[in-house]
């Protein structure tokens, strides 16, 4: 069977979509096809079984929450201190609630991986590869603080997202961000700036 | 219809069970009855509509994830620091992750609250009220710190019980309750202890 890299990360899209709607338990490749506007049967031809597919979507929503080169240097400019964390803590809570379907997709992934031991299993190491990276970058960069600040920072902000996403009335947008200044100004040392 | 307290209670228990288990799309009248081991048509009886159903099981995971008497009454011995602080946060930790399909079935329930304004409000209510209650506590039993400090805690510590849930291995029991030592360590200014 002919197979399309644009078609299929399509297929992936669609999943997603169907995910943060339906929930893992309404993902099939039915829903796929239909959430992807293509003839019944496409879906089954891109992904060897369901697990496949659960497993391109979680890699999928990670390299679309992935900051583009822009937003990468953005981040980096100024002494690296507190002033220069919590813009990018919140640059974060913005990129990643603005993905909503992306989010709460990853939310289900999750649900989901209570069940299934391969799905718990890649979460597991993409979600310890991402804190490993940031604990990297975060000291590589010189700012104030270690690993435990980089990983208290990815628990209050992961939990300020569902928060934005599900109950937005709780921290209203403005709120939220001068949360995360609170949080950065407390947690890090006082560094250079 | 006679109604029975005790009976509507084991009702709203085994609707956080398929909660949990089969998420919001999955709760029906007829897998409450079925959960619960009772004639079906009973759950019907018991609960105006689907709504009713979703309001109470959210109420009543907030009820048991109340500490007891004994519970709170340990939590205020010692001096008003840090080090009573983190015990308070290390012992929540514990009783909600414990309670698992009660948080699994209230992430659910803030899913299902994206789709629906009656429950977004019940919850964003509850939530607040939590939250105004944990601040009041917290400085009315002297310890150290302000409104934003049990906010942050509130954020970290849901957070680490999504993972415990979810991706047990990211934070090993042991590592979370030393990252919740950390986060109030670094958090609290450092007051009487």
């Amino acid at each position: 069977m002919r197979q399309n890299l644009a078609r299929r990360a399509a297929l992936v899209d669609a999943a997603i979509e169907v995910l943060a709607r339906d929930g893992a338990r309404g993902l099939t490749f039915r829903a796929v096809d239909t959430e992807a506007a293509v003839p019944n049967g496409t879906a089954s031809n891109y992904f060897a079984n369901r697990d496949d597919l659960l497993n391109q979507a979680g890699a999928r929503i990670y390299a679309r929450l992935r900051p583009d080169d822009a937003t990468i240097a953005a981040m980096s400019r100024g002494p690296a201190g507190r002033e220069r964390t919590a813009r990018m803590v919140r640059e974060v809570l913005e990129r990643v609630t603005t993905f909503r379907t992306g989010y709460l997709a990853l939310l289900e992934l999750r649900l989901e991986a209570t069940r299934r031991p391969a799905l718990r299993a890649l979460l597991t190491d993409r979600v310890r590869a991402d804190l490993d990276a940031n604990a990297e970058g975060h000291l590589a960069a010189g700012l104030p603080g270690d690993a435990d600040t980089v990983r208290l920072i990815h628990l209050a902000v992961n939990w300020l997202v569902v928060e934005r996403l599900t109950l937005p009335d709780v921290f209203p947008q403005e709120t939220a961000a001068e949360l995360i200044t609170t949080l950065v100004e407390r947690l890090l040392p006082p560094g250079p700036a």
